[in-house]
């Protein structure tokens, strides 16, 4: 087994960025800098220019080529005026960049090879005043610049690099993990990435840091890190117990048995039809995937709405008695800017606080993917009535079955102190009920909802033609791993 | 529509016993009491005869046979001389009667058609002495004699026929109903038949009366009438929330539309097989049935101990996925004393508070029957681990399970704050189960275990093998009503 000590320096050496990475960088965002205030100098109001992210604070990952510019104006000024200035210096600055939308629409470009946002925001005095989120960055830019020594930025890098090794990081709505501004507190609070680790694997959810000890509310979130910045806010409240507890298996991991491989992500090869044929014969279970068009809107808008119209499903197959084993939405390759299938975290938004917002990618197909223990009831079912002591509801319903003469309803008679009849089932089979209008009715996403109405419903092995198009997740789902 | 009273009045002609049955049986009990007290002349010690039971107090129903003598021997006598001295009186009165055993053994026969008991007991000052269950009776009867008169008398014979017609007759524990002396104190309380139905139909269980307001305790039954001459019993204790709920429900209907046919018990035909797989067709179920010889007790130890093993084994297959849509054990036609098919109430022991214990016929055939809406499961079963914060738990958790080379087994991979494996299924089929010792380790009656050992188990349309012996409670079964 490798030695942690020696293990860390060989990762140091890969993600920690080389002098000319950073030379290049500072050069870059020199220039961009000045640019800004040259643009400025041009606007009919005055702002400032901060540098932001992980570029600015030394504590990127190599390679990462993300330079962000916060042009802060007055706090006084109105969205109009602050979305119209903003996108007049973007263009100015970065001449081929275009338009994107967080808070406020903003430039995006290159520059020399790096990609460049250029984001306005109000210059508030606190961020108790902030007049949007993003007005929030500058903050935390300040707060970390100011207590990050090389050291400590260093053991930033190095925890990034975990996280995305093991798939948690990111605070976008499809990831559910680490921010980067999460990651760097937890680093400063525990003064290192092996401290940090070491805690961690003790940790007892829910867990709760709060740098400044002036957190103003309690939170319900398994792990609780109050922003310096903000004492009614929790940094870490995107993050899922599952990723917490992920975090938690592979510091302990890190710590008993040291390897590289922990700091590289896996890009799985796409599971194909035979693969998936294999684990259903080896499982027995009967798969159902109910698939269409995903919406056209970003990932952090797609995600929330694709897991809570799974959960829809999940709940309506199981109150219908179609026993779900395990679920998982999924997006096919399309789906993803990696190219890739879909549940990996690309820890892509992982920097900022304010995830950018990629373009959709047009025509990406989703899966609400779901493996069932059983897929077929009897023609009846148990329906209880009320307890025969209460009168009236016990007499309506008697009445209401003592003259049915559908011969698949038995009863009613009396079981415990309640009227029972077994009466026809709303759905036999699971193919009947996911066809059916019913199963458009459980709590979908908003945008899930039209698109769904249109969809294809595969149930069994038919559900190997999803692969390879969604060949990545199925790996992930037929192969589970921490 | 009838009019109630008509109804009732031509129930009456029926039921009430005539004058020449009533004056047959007064002449039968005075010579057998005048024999008894000829053989108690010949013992040394005293004692003396009372007789007991519906019979003595003008309230049984026309054509019931039964004459019950109590020998009432001093407090003080031993148990082993009163049961010597009693099964002497007892062959002294009845030459040709044969010994049974309740509390204590005592001497059954015939005379001049009528079915006579000689029970012999403790002669205590109050209920509350009582040296055994057996010596309860007289004071039942000296309370009950005092309080009923001839109109009472005469509608608590209404009372036992509606409720022997609606198999809600007996306290024996295979029925679970109204006991005689529990109908006669009901009738007393509420003054009369119709009172007592007008009242039943408006019950919120629980619902109790205590004629004498002396009650020492409180109960948790359904419906609690406290004992006149023991302040710690419920009289009505072995009455079931079905049975209750069923009496209010035949209470209603009496009310709403009286009818004689409310006061005569069905004697159902047998389901033949044919009948059952045309249910089964149109249930779209799939029964199973563990089939054994019952053991060789009396019904009262006998029925307690399959409704035992049959929660045992409803829980045993819900547990491991075979979801149970209603289940039911039975005794095949051997298993009743009149001798249909098992689960109809015969109020056989009804009359008296210790039911008499009759003989076990031999090779009675016992049936755990039960409807599955649910028969397979994948070979896969998720199991969740502990959290993966509880560390020590979390670990050997993850260490019994990561190097596990069992190609059934998937993860372990962490779910919110657990780990989960999917590991081989126990029991993939429901005759896996049923057949495996698995299914003997439910909790079955005592003397259920050793005959279960050697069980036949039945699944599917091999049930309609039990037909014709189990017929009757099959009937009961497919064509359930209140």
């Amino acid at each position: 087994m490798d030695d942690l000590e020696a293990v860390l320096s060989r990762v140091r050496e890969r993600v920690l960025p080389e002098p000319e990475e950073r030379e290049r960088l500072r050069a870059a965002a020199t220039a961009l800098t000045d640019r800004t205030h040259e643009a400025i100098a041009d606007l009919p109001v005055g702002a400032d220019v901060v540098q932001v992210g992980s570029t600015a604070r030394g504590t990127w990952v190599a390679g990462d080529r993300d330079i962000d510019l916060f042009v802060r104006f007055d706090a006084d000024l109105d969205r109009a005026e602050l979305e119209e200035y903003g996108l007049a210096v973007g263009h100015a600055v970065l001449p081929d960049g275009h338009e994107e939308y967080a808070e406020h629409p903003y430039v995006k470009g290159n520059y020399e090879g790096f990609d460049v946002d250029l984001v306005p925001c109000h210059d508030v005095e606190t961020a108790g005043d902030l007049v949007s989120a993003v007005d929030r960055t500058p903050f935390h830019d300040a707060y970390l610049s100011a207590r990050l020594d090389d050291d400590l930025a260093a053991d930033v890098v190095l925890a990034k690099a975990f996280l995305k090794g093991i798939g948690a990081y990111g605070s976008d709505l499809r990831t559910e993990g680490f921010s980067g501004y999460l990651t760097e507190l937890l680093v400063l609070e525990l003064g290192g990435f092996v401290p940090l680790v070491e805690s961690a694997r003790s940790w007892h959810p829910p867990v709760e840091f709060d740098p400044e000890g002036h957190a103003e509310r309690t939170f319900e979130d398994p792990l609780v890190v109050v922003d310096p910045t903000d004492p009614t806010r929790n940094v870490a409240a995107v993050l899922s117990a599952t990723n917490l507890a992920r975090f938690q298996h592979y510091a302990r991991e890190l710590l008993a048995a040291p390897s590289e491989a922990l700091f590289e992500p896996d890009e799985p090869e796409p599971l194909d039809p035979e693969e998936v044929r294999a684990h259903l014969d080896r499982r027995g279970t009967t798969p159902v995937a109910v698939v269409f068009d995903a919406p056209d809107v970003v990932d952090d808008q797609l995600w929330p709405q694709l897991r809570r119209s799974l959960d829809g499903i999940v709940g309506g197959l199981n109150d219908h008695g179609f026993d779900v084993l395990r679920a998982r939405a999924m997006t096919d390759a399309a789906g993803t800017r990696n190219g890739g299938g879909g549940s990996d975290a690309d820890g892509g938004s992982g920097d900022r606080e304010v995830p950018e917002r990629a373009a959709a990618v047009e025509s990406t197909r989703a899966a609400l993917y779901a493996e069932l223990e059983v897929t077929e009831r009897p023609a009846v079912a148990r329906h209880d009535g009320p307890p025969v002591a209460v009168r009236k509801h016990a007499a309506n319903f008697y009445e209401s079955y003592v003259d049915d003469v559908d011969p698949d309803t038995y009863g009613p008679f009396i079981d415990g102190d309640r009227y029972v009849v077994e009466r026809e089932r709303e759905f036999v089979t699971v193919r009947g009920y996911l066809e059916s209008d019913a199963a458009g009715d459980v709590a979908l996403g908003a945008q899930v909802e039209p698109a769904f109405a249109d969809r294809d419903v595969l149930v069994g092995e038919a559900v190997a033609t999803l692969a390879p198009a969604f060949g990545r997740p199925l790996r992930g789902f037929y192969e589970p791993r921490p």
